[in-house]
């Protein structure tokens, strides 16, 4: 069962890079993006760091040098390439890479064949087939930003196009104000930052059954959203001004006609989809603008089951910070969630290159606000 | 009773100069520091622009171009000299700023003696006068900031030289669980972020009744606080490294020895006294090593009545986000708090150089997670 | 004739490639150095675009989307993909480049075999491929950079291992005062830059017959040569400590024994070897050191039929300027030479790099004082 | 004598200061300008640290923290106030530098008296009234830079306001090829860098007996100079584009008029004044968009004699080099010049705030390529 969901998951990060070149395999434009020989290899590296060589009888290593290639930001654990270096790194080729990962699952064979295999091996497990999972959302946002920010702007697929029409009826729901219970409960898998099921109080509050769309957003850029600073935190107004942002990323005007790359190629603004790749400063600017706000992630998390959601991460009005009773674990693993905990703000949802069943209400994605690679999108409250 | 009120608030400002040479009033050793004159002048075009020119008829403004060189953030009101260039204005020159504070206080008070002035008015002028209050503050920690940079190390004065010994007897208050209100609530001023009031669920939490004292500190320094990463936020690790801390700001090791400089000059660094000039990654690090954590700043208002405060602005492990309810004024004034409502941190209190009169239990200060030229400490929770 | 030439320079820069894996094409480790599919494309492009386009009767352009990603420095030629760019480009493919280098040659066969073509097109050809060939010693010493900055050292080549030792007589030879003709005479291709011979007065000089070998070098470091400012430049002292210089580029310490990595891989330094990639602040204080000081251009060409050179590129005391009567052609070709004679430093010689029969003893390479990726080296003179 | 002559100097520098406030005296508006009280300080400095403190029996320091605050760029002598941070440090105060330098001047008193001073000592004093009388151009430069950046763009002076004409008849002299001396020969002081004095074969060339004039190089701009790459070194292009240079320094388009901004506040270009506060980047740019070229230092000082110059230093094609046979002197005095012998280019000639006698035609004043706060003109060769 662990065993045929372990395969399922790893077949599906060699899946989604199907239809790369090896070159798209390479390449780190931004220091926010890796190369998506990167994912492949860590995901494989934290296997075998985290179960292999503590718990795996006789259990070889592939490579001693790719500790020092493929750890992210676990300091327990060594030297690791600085971050904006991977980029830079040929090798190991990407047929290394593979092979790697034949070996890793191989080698994890073994270790889960164990029927007497510990729950805290099997949780270590399935850890890491939900971190390789957050991976493999990143392996499509990544692709995403290296092709459509090359100049011939190539597609990543033909064929599947999909359409996410937002209702086209606007409506506000109202909860009612009280006590709601936050956090995750139950069986199952959750990361640490979501346990800590606590009591938060909330007023009344209404949120919006639908996201905002493209052509929502074109109306506030229409309005002259990106020129007034009125909308803008003072912050979020230096990064507009700086970095000269007028657009969504991925949005180009041609021949006065708004497009945007997407994973089929570059295509003329759909204004009934629902908007994508913005930063939390270009949403807060938005509410101010329509004259709501975002939702927090405590309401958005009470309201969540007469909500349909799941195709934009939706960013909230809410910080990213500890539930009361948040303990750091031991160790490496320790390193997760917590030492994040500043300056992020939280996204609520899932979005369309979520993997399969890596979604609950409970999620707590986080992000810098002003990074836009993400399938980051509104939902409005007041 | 409020002309009274303006008279001895705006001289205070004045007071607080009065040691200060010439040259001291002219220099910005970095951007979060600004010069002594500008806040001299800044705090003078505040009640000019929102008060003397829209509302005191006939009114002649001292200097047009003051405008361009006085005002701080207010997008609104016309280009603003960017905040790095403050200390590259030699003029106008001390004298002129007094002069025109002089101006000022002449025109306020023909505005003041109107028998008639609205309440909206009078509001305003309270409005002024906390602003200058917030800047008298600023005062101190930038006159602290440049002569405590000065390789002279000068004092700035000489007599008064508090002894703020922290209690030897370090205890944990219990707060019960349960529903408690937060933020203003009665007559009086307060700023727009502390309004709101709203009902926030905490649960059981221990609070110390005393701040982290330097000696304390020293011991987190001694074992090797500063050089393990697993104390710190992945972000705090990296501005450790970057900017090579070893220490509070203001802390010189000269032969073995730890020394602060202090308003009264360069001292050896007393034990007894509580911590000041910390980051909050460096708070958040020092509770984590503790095996504790930093309270809330809704922990901290709940439990304030029990607590003295007021030596030092105390990190929270709050985000700065708005109240449940928060709007931001129309125009210029509206620009106050809200704006800077992203990736900052709430401290609470008040601080020893915080103005008479300027604290108050629902107080928000806030500032970004590595800055440290305030007077800032830390209270421990659990 | 020409057409032979042509063939076997172009294939000459494929040879380079040869053992390559496709991923080694690919990356920009610093914006000096160039993916190798770049250079391939780039030299490709040169002849397309002032050959092909221009001259060939119904020219198809391979793909009009390849100007903007392999223009170099050409502002004539429209927008140019900025040079730090280069590296987060995966496409188009090394396969695709190959193709574009296949198609472009079977096109310059027809024009080559033009019976007719005018001697202003054949000098043209000339120029494109004195242009690759440039690129030839760019493509070895910027595969040396991205192999030699991978924590996996991988080698590039393992059999031909050239030793080049330098004789341990040090002789000076003696030029004697006079009237010297500088820059090219003759037939056959030479630069721009070369060009306007003309009359230079020099006073008597000595100059060593041999360069300076890893072992001199090795007794400037342990001497303290890093550490002492006096030999330096303020500029060089500067990029001393800023960059924490210790050691010419490729070398490490392991366990206390000095290693540099080669073609060949990763191997201790051999004292009897010339040494290798110094920054022109290197040389200088190297020369100061030994009491000595590095010739001028004007020198090394007046002496160098009497010195054996072509090893390194030896940095000269001089700065890259116009020879007297310097034109600067019209056009797109007229960007070759002239736009860098600024901030740079004359190196004359050829490396053991450098393509067969692309050296003279006219030639005038140049870079900026900094730089270090190429084969240079030092000779000194008093 | 010598006694009169270090009088007379050093009252100039205090000359120069009179019309400015105690605030002028203290900001450090860019890297390059310094407070005019350092110039006060070190110049003194100077005199204790190379006259008095060696050599005047029983001499003590003023003040031992002067060193760390005045010591410019020798780093013999003990670690010095990085240059950036001049601008932050309020003390010393104008006051006790004023007493510092009144200090220095009496024990110099004490030290001239003395009847058998060697001539070694007499030189080192002659060094140091020429290192004042440099700083006394840098006085006005840097008052200019940092009254001219005041958003109330305050005059230095009042009264004398020199217009210097330059003459409407645009003539070139020819100079006939053959060998020149060049530097420095005779009796009396010159810089190290003048010294060894060394033959130079010069081609026939022409060079203008005047300068360019406002007017001319309002042409150059009206014909879109700033906006074609093709004049411009590649360098200075790019400092074109990110530094949106469009005019001299110091120059503002009000209403459709070109203004600059003078010693005596901010008038209208007056087209028939010598050009001033260019680049040499711009220099370049114009002499080649003008069709000819800037002169060589060797053709400049060759041409000296036949040419009427002191108004603006003439940015030369040369690079700022060693002449033959120059050599470092011994210790801290050594630094003087040779350090900066890298990536600077050469001016000739003199200004018209260089101080009385100090100039001749064989003085290598030098720059970066970028700067243009001194007082830089063009004159053309062919």
């Amino acid at each position: 069962m662990l065993s045929y969901k372990y395969s399922q998951i790893r077949e599906f990060s060699e899946d989604i890079c199907f239809p790369l070149k090896t070159e798209d395999y390479v390449v780190q434009p931004i220091i926010d993006v890796s190369p998506p020989k990167w994912h492949l290899g860590h995901t494989s590296w934290f296997f075998e760091t985290f179960l292999l060589k503590p718990y795996l009888q006789d259990y070889e290593e592939f490579d001693p040098n790719f500790n020092y290639v493929f750890n992210s930001y676990y300091e327990t654990l060594g030297n690791r390439v600085i971050r904006t270096d991977r980029g830079n790194l040929s090798r190991p080729t990407v047929e290394e890479i593979y092979n790697y990962r034949k070996y890793i699952d191989e080698q994890m064979g073994f270790l889960l064949s164990d029927a007497t295999l510990s729950e805290m091996l099997k949780d270590l497990v399935l850890l890491g087939l939900n971190h390789e999972q957050q991976h493999q959302e990143l392996l499509f946002t990544d692709i995403k930003y290296i092709l459509g920010h090359n100049p011939l702007f190539p597609a990543y697929r033909t064929g599947r196009q999909e359409f996410h029409k937002v209702s086209p009826i606007r409506e506000y729901i109202e909860i009612p104000e009280g006590l709601y219970e936050i956090g995750f409960e139950g069986e199952g898998f959750c990361f640490d930052n979501e346990r800590c099921r606590h009591k938060v109080f909330l007023n009344t509050f209404q949120i919006s059954t639908s996201l905002v769309n493209n052509g929502d957003y074109l109306e506030f850029m229409e309005a002259g959203g990106y020129t007034n600073f009125k909308y803008w935190h003072l912050e979020g107004w230096e990064w507009v001004k700086q970095n000269q942002i007028k657009a969504p990323l991925y949005w180009h005007e041609i021949d006065g006609l708004w497009h945007n790359y997407t994973l089929n190629g570059l295509k003329p603004v759909n204004p009934d989809e629902p908007l994508c790749h913005v930063s939390y400063y270009e949403a807060h600017a938005f509410a101010a603008w329509a004259g709501k706000r975002l939702p927090t992630e405590f309401e958005w998390e009470a309201a969540s089951p007469k909500l349909s959601w799941g195709k934009r991460w939706e960013w909230t009005e809410s910080a990213y910070l500890p539930y009361p009773g948040f303990k750091t674990a031991e160790g490496a693993i320790g390193e997760y969630n917590g030492k994040f905990m500043v300056n992020q703000m939280v996204l609520r949802g899932a979005s369309e290159v979520t993997s399969p069943k890596h979604s609950r209400k409970t999620y707590r994605n986080f992000f810098q606000p002003n990074l836009r690679w993400q399938y980051s999108g509104i939902r409005l409250a007041q």
